[in-house]
């Protein structure tokens, strides 16, 4: 625990300095006050994370993390358990929406293997820190050890130490784990306290029938082991997985480094619940990239006081909205650093009343 | 009206087969049907009124139109008239910030004047289409002749057969002019048959007692004048601008062309109005990039039919959201031909029920 202590340790609320500092500026370009609207909004935020005027054009990277759910045993899910190998070689190989959306807002990214059910061991692009061959079936008892939820937050902390190291300036977590769906929704039901059916949805898929099962068998774990709702490493061990608590540990390791984190869909904005939960200043450092259609995606975002930036309708994960937002961030820092002032360009400002 | 007449008949419904040869494709990726969304639906739509597969990553030129307002000696607006002269030449110069979005989207930026009260002629980088120094005050009588609004019309699709000559495949319309809110807000409680307080907001920012004059005086021109609804270039005339014909003339020039158009805020969704009006089937062509704070947008809008794609609390003009939004169909396009298929990435299809 002494890793996360101290990393929770040296995240501090945000110096509001560098709000007023961004806002003046942007009050000075050629353009209505405000009227960039949420650019603007992101713009601040930006400056204010980083503590840096004028900001430089960040160096973006996306962190997928990849693990299975031994809850797929269930039959919860639309898409066959060994989807998560195949989807990680699909990664590697750069043929993922997100592989191709990220070469478009030109973001590195860096895969990581917390806990799929296969084994790697060749694959030198990888980042290997599986923990188990997937978590065990959290409708038959606790999805891991609190143990093992420890070392899936240890190893998100030190990836963003190490991104940090790297040059690194904005974050983004995304996944990949057939069957997290599951796991979100009982995080997001227990942390979010929301009745399971509001916060369950249809995943990569399922029919109707599929659903109401998927319900129940969310419903059967959270009653079988009982998660402690004030207490975000019990939940992430019972109902969570080995790629939430690393989203979870990377966002706490950016945040302890003043690093701003774009979070993506329902599964990553689970794994914000958990940072939050730890720590609350966490919540100023984050970037909702977009609203998935996931149900639960909207109630866990209300639950952080998050709104999210697009809504395309998506609900792909694996960090497809979270790098669309960065290209976002990239356009708001531009504007800061690109846009003439009145003064420069000439132009007069509002007539006075 | 011969040149209007003639593009008009060359617009044609969009051809059912594009759409099932996009759909089919995208259904053969390696994601969950649908589960990107609205970029699975501009993907289809660029394949469609293009009619090419696989799609090429498109060649971008907006076109931010400029023209004064004799409405603006009402007191209608926050900023003074001499203002969009002085935009005109931050556009040229590159600070503004429709120009910092379209270099960050890759989007050529072709700025036309259609008839702002400035001397310009010493301009080489400008397009000058003058067509007057500014419109009449449709307070007072008609905004324009309706010789000048075909003018207007025809100068833009003029602007959209010489672009498609250059090799463009994606146009978009913003624009500048200071007023253009009231005559926007005019036209569309003319065209949607929409009270005048609904469709009217704050421009560049009015406050209370100068938003309850400007719609006072928004009824007025509409009680003045008594534009025939069911005539767009009647309504254009009296209560419109240069720059909203200048628009809506280059949307019927795409069409014809079958080149997409994207479409910014809520002046480019006016001139959108009036080229829908002319040519039901332009409704297709067009893409709906973001929802402006304007009140009025939302309305036309929904009288169009159009759904958009981003709400980033914008109300700029000029183009940016436009811009935005072809940064989006880039990336649309760019799952279409980068992602790996089923096959391909050798990833299983979703589990039989």
């Amino acid at each position: 625990m002494n890793t996360i202590q101290h990393t929770l340790e040296q995240i501090t609320a945000l110096d509001p300095q560098w709000q007023s500092r961004a806002q003046n500026h942007l009050d000075r370009l050629t353009k209505p006050p405000g009227s960039l609207g949420r650019l603007e909004e992101i713009a601040i935020w930006f400056i204010q994370v980083t503590e840096r005027f004028p900001p430089t054009l960040p160096k973006k990277m996306l962190f997928p993390f990849a693990a299975d759910h031994g809850v797929t045993d269930e039959g919860v899910s639309a898409f066959p358990k060994s989807v998560t190998a195949q989807m990680v070689y699909n990664f590697l190989k750069g043929g993922a929406a997100v592989n191709v959306l990220a070469r478009h807002a030109g973001v590195e990214v860096r895969v990581v293997d917390m806990g799929v059910d296969a084994d790697f061991k060749s694959l030198p692009d990888l980042i290997h820190r599986k923990i188990a061959r997937g978590t065990q079936n959290m409708a038959q008892g606790p999805a891991m050890s609190r143990q093992a939820a420890e070392t899936s937050l240890k190893t998100g902390i030190a990836l963003a130490e190490k991104a940090t190291q790297e040059g690194v300036t904005l974050l983004a977590v995304g996944e990949m784990g057939i069957g997290n769906t599951t796991a979100a929704s009982a995080m997001t039901a227990v942390l979010c306290k929301a009745p399971v059916k509001n916060v369950t949805g249809r995943g990569t898929g399922v029919d109707d029938a599929a659903l109401r099962h998927k319900q129940k068998i969310i419903d059967q774990a959270i009653k079988m082991s009982d998660p402690h709702s004030k207490d975000p490493l019990d939940v992430l061990a019972k109902v969570g997985g080995f790629e939430i608590g690393g989203m979870a540990g990377l966002i706490l390791g950016a945040a302890a480094h003043h690093i701003p984190v774009v979070i993506d869909g329902f599964i990553s904005t689970a794994a914000a619940l958990i940072a939050v939960a730890l720590k609350p200043e966490v919540k100023s450092y984050l970037l909702a990239a977009h609203q998935s259609v996931e149900p639960g995606h909207q109630i866990a975002l209300e639950h952080l006081g998050l709104s999210p930036l697009l809504d395309l309708e998506m609900r792909l994960g694996e960090g497809t909205g979270a790098v669309l937002g960065m290209g976002m961030v990239d356009a708001a820092i531009k504007i800061v650093n690109e846009m003439a002032t009145f003064d420069q360009a000439g132009v007069s400002g509002k007539t006075e009343p």
